[in-house]
């Protein structure tokens, strides 16, 4: 065993320590406020070859492993969960599916491009009536010619109004069994009666990008399928078990920034003529703190390593993603607390780290849905 | 014993279930979303005589009981706590130090029209470096002729943009051990040297007013002080029992609030053929909030009723306080997470609730006082 | 509302007080060690005319209320939970049935002689195949001539060594749906083939009787069926409705007694050269502890007092009985915890408690049936 | 980084799960419900050399690493946690001082027979008046002559009826601030005045033997320091945090022990026609188990690796210790819920589970004492 980063994993931790701290720190609260989305940074980012990080070198990919992909979301969410989000998703739902599915074709054409910055990268899944449930996909796409003419919506969908194209689950027949076929298709964000609705309202991430698709008619080439015909959602599973580690990764940034905050604040803080943090009730709740973060930490990168391995992960991913969002949460409301009434206004850092947890136990599966995958694992 | 409502407790329930629906749910997002202080609605429970519910009618109140007044404040909680708290901190941080501790000439001139809706209430205690701990109060008066001069600052104060007065504690004095001696005064928020300052960026309570004050040689008449001088300190621990039981309904309106919504949308939201609130997870967590409220609501009614019965009601309504607003922010997490991706939107009540209530577990005593106090009157 | 006792309920209280002191805790770690039923506590409480205490005084009981009831097995499970567990089966599933759905004659024969203490009672419904499950119920009855003859077991039943007659469901038939048709029918211990055995060795609840019943051919006369020929599953969910405020009091005195011991125990040990009821660890888990006991009580007196009032109360009972149950193991939990190395040991009345108070969260519906039972009162 | 046991450490698992199974499960049950010491499985370890295994082969020791020895620790709880606990006391706590503070002499002459089991280990700390607070220790030592003269007593010593020496902290002398000089004095069991009592009455861990030492006027030769004089108190600190991992281990164990029962009874076991492990909420709890075991498990092996690093694992060990713990308790409670009335009895083993998880808690310093030690490392 060892639990230690290698070498490569350490360089990129203080690389992503110092963007974060220098480019992506400043700013966060007021893009928070404002609600604006820092294209400037993924720009930046982009320059430093980290948008396809964990891809291989020959599709403009940094070649990095699952390990320093966590690394980068966990650091990037340290200060600002919106960049944390937007790069975890760009990686793992945006490109993982090109690179997993994709014909070497595809990924010249996509990969490359979403490796190399020039767009970002979105997953259009989510419906209204089909969360959890794929069976309740109502998007079809009906092959007439040579192309696929797709209708319907998708709701929730990150960083669409950045991406050129995406790739979406849609009903294209029926199995034997009445269920639908879902076949994943690639579409051009600026096809014809292709709408990117930036609408939503948000109690968090404010300065992530968080979208509603809707298609009418859109028509793309038959050979704009990604993956197999029926296997759309089968594809879907596997992405996700990948974009669970991004999550689980990005709860984690989360919880050790305000966990940082909240250390700081109790060491500063005084009342009663000493320092809070030699109160013992706020001692006891910062140990628990620091070891739900190490607890998440390990089983964050247990399930980026095992992705490594080529090994079997999806009870790790689910695991990582479930206690690391948790422990989001957790530790978040008690930043707030420990700082008391500061903890509640939008100049301490700990009010938005709070409202940002909150999605990581919703997105790419809830709670609920991970403890399904896991009892599923467990031979439940 | 009896657990039932007696008429008229009844009768106010009909009646703030009735403006709440009719008066103050319609635009409650908006105003959430707007950061819009609803002036009007004020105006309109004024004209109800709402204003002074529980103070006597020689005073222009409504001559209720402290149950009617927990009762109004759950009942407009339960669709806007904006409005509760601000009703709430009016009524027990606003009036009832007039109705406590005045002489017969300030509650003509102060408590009077706070219970005929001329002026919101609004009590001047916490400071930045003095919050639980009012031995860090650094506000001053000082004794000049036939005036006393205030210097100093006051923070997280509630109602004062739109508050004629404010009764404020201040440091007058230094008692034989060095502590010192604290004493409310009463100033004019449009004396001279008088700011206050609405300037917090909030995680919730948006249409709610919160306001900084700051005073720079405000010259109040040597009359003003408020009861006692050096009793500033009892009086304020008196008073905040009183304004626990409104935050704890404030708390419990908030939870029943978001149960109701959790509870309507696990009806109607159908995933894998069948409404979800059929699904056992989410029954049991319907099951832990309707539980959880109903034991918070027993509990702040038992502190109204010993209140009302002129007991000792200390320990009670520390208790009322922490369980409900620990339950409010259970409930609404689990509302949040019950409605999946749409509870992190605006769209749905929830995503206010869940902002709303995290300033229960805070405002007026965080839990970790509350546990302090509690701790106390058992002896420990 | 009225949240005082009644002068009478006052009184059971004192009584029961004294009662449980000076009776019931001398000797019950003595007899949690020997496992030893204490037949003479039994023996006095008759004597006191209390083994029928909430029955009318026609039938030899008490003539008290369901809340005299729920003070009276708190005070008993205070000092001694097996006690307590005996008295609350002996009266609200032993002679409770033949209250509620008894013909008079019935009445005279089994519930005077229950009341009078001439015998425990005991209600025989669990089997091992049917725990929540009445549709598994196996032990059947078949109708000869004048006679029914019972076939079958039952397990976990308490009391049935110390009773002269059980009550047990039966399946008497099928329903036109296939389901089985549950009948009460009266058999007494001794009839031949009906045989009782004592042999469980818990983890608590030393001092009372857990039984197996195993009948072999019993036959009992025609007219020995207790209420209505396939009303029995409706009888049983009416007589648990009663048994959970039973358990539910049980709980609430186990965590009153260890919640005593522990705040005892906290005062008197000094480390670190101070009483550890000072440090603030201890302080709140000791507030935690009183408020969660305030809250089962108010819960528990309530689902008494809407019994009493002749309304619905099922969902009062299970909120009661699952609080309280939960309360009691997390009380207990932090009561031995509070004992540090001392809470391990036998010598400390919190060892004891704590494997009493686990089987609070099981008996008469574990804690997911009572969340079941409180969902479909919801609506879900 | 490496998350997969070496070669070596998977053989330690394969030898101590053959061995668990095949010798210590048998009679597990029996031996607790007999309260019996097994004597025999210790003479059976010894003979497979695994009574030294961390230590030096030079030292009759296994040349096996912390992992290793956690392992050892972990599998023979998951069948029996009292020889679970004896095994880990009897290394880390017996074993270790000498091995880490012994002269060459006295490693030759104590650990040498320990590492081959000829005696068991045992460690005398704790007194009645001295828990977490070593300033509270009344045992002393006096220098007469070529001798020490010990006095004063010890509790809740493990092992020390099967040990033939145990090393105790002893007050020699008072430091210049008046604090006590402690110091670690090594007394054969056998000696004049020595008494090791076998007296209590435990809630579980029935199998293992936990004993007070009285000491009166027990005379030892003035070599028998272990260690320096005065720094017995340091040294205490530094062998728990080689102590916590193997209560770490230990209670890791447990729940995995536990875990495997409720999983294996939740497929068994049909209620409403279907294997319960098809229930939404028995899935959920396993899931919650089987994660919170994943979690432990890393944060143990961590705790080990890092010691075998040489590197500083306090922090790790407090949170190895804590979290495995609770997540001992945790899930044996949730085990035994899971097996409803079943649960309580003691054929079924999560009973036993339960009340042993319990002193997991307590033990080797409380949960409450590893969050004050973890806060301390983080710099509160």
């Amino acid at each position: 065993m060892n639990f230690d980063l290698t070498e490569e994993q350490q360089m990129v931790r203080k690389l992503m320590r110092d963007f974060a701290e220098g480019e992506v720190a400043p700013g966060a609260d007021e893009r928070d406020r404002t609600k604006t989305f820092p294209v400037e940074i993924f720009e930046k980012m982009a320059k430093l070859n980290l948008m396809g990080l964990p891809f291989p070198e020959e599709y403009g990919g940094g070649g990095g492993d699952s390990i320093s992909f966590a690394i980068a979301v966990e650091e990037l969410s340290r200060v600002c969960a919106s960049v944390g989000i937007t790069y975890s998703a760009h990686v793992s739902l945006g490109c993982a599916p090109f690179y997993l599915f994709g014909t070497e074709e595809q990924k010249q054409e996509y990969l490359v491009p979403l490796c190399q910055g020039k767009s970002l990268g979105a997953f259009g899944l989510t419906e209204p009536q089909a969360g959890s449930d794929a069976g309740g996909t109502r998007t079809h796409a009906v092959r007439e010619g040579d192309e696929w003419v797709i209708n319907g919506s998708k709701c929730f969908i990150t960083n669409a109004s950045y991406a050129k194209f995406v790739a979406l689950t849609t009903v294209t027949g029926r199995k034997e069994d009445g269920s639908p076929e879902i076949t994943a298709l690639i579409a051009p964000t600026d096809a014809e009666g292709f709408q990117v609705l930036d609408s939503y309202v948000k109690m968090g991430l404010h300065s992530s990008n968080t979208t509603e698709l809707v298609l009418e008619n859109v028509r793309v080439p038959a050979d704009h399928v990604l993956g197999k015909i029926g296997e759309g959602f089968k594809q879907f599973l596997i992405t996700l078990d990948g974009g669970r580690i991004g999550i689980g990764a990005m709860a984690l940034g989360i919880a050790q920034g305000a966990y940082e905050s909240a250390l700081r604040y109790a060491r500063e803080r005084v009342q009663f003529g000493r320092s809070i943090s030699k109160f013992q009730v706020i001692q006891h709740k910062l140990a628990d703190m620091a070891m739900q973060i190490e607890l998440a930490r390990n089983m964050v990168y247990k399930a980026a390593w095992l992705k490594d391995q080529g090994r079997k992960f999806t009870k790790e991913a689910s695991m990582a993603k479930l206690y690391a969002s948790e422990t989001a949460m957790r530790v978040c409301d008690q930043a707030v607390q420990i700082h008391g009434g500061y903890g509640y206004m939008h100049d301490y850092k700990v009010e938005r780290f709070f409202r940002d947890a909150k999605l990581t136990e919703i997105g790419e599966g809830t709670s609920e849905i991970q403890r399904m995958v896991i009892a599923r694992e467990i031979g439940c």
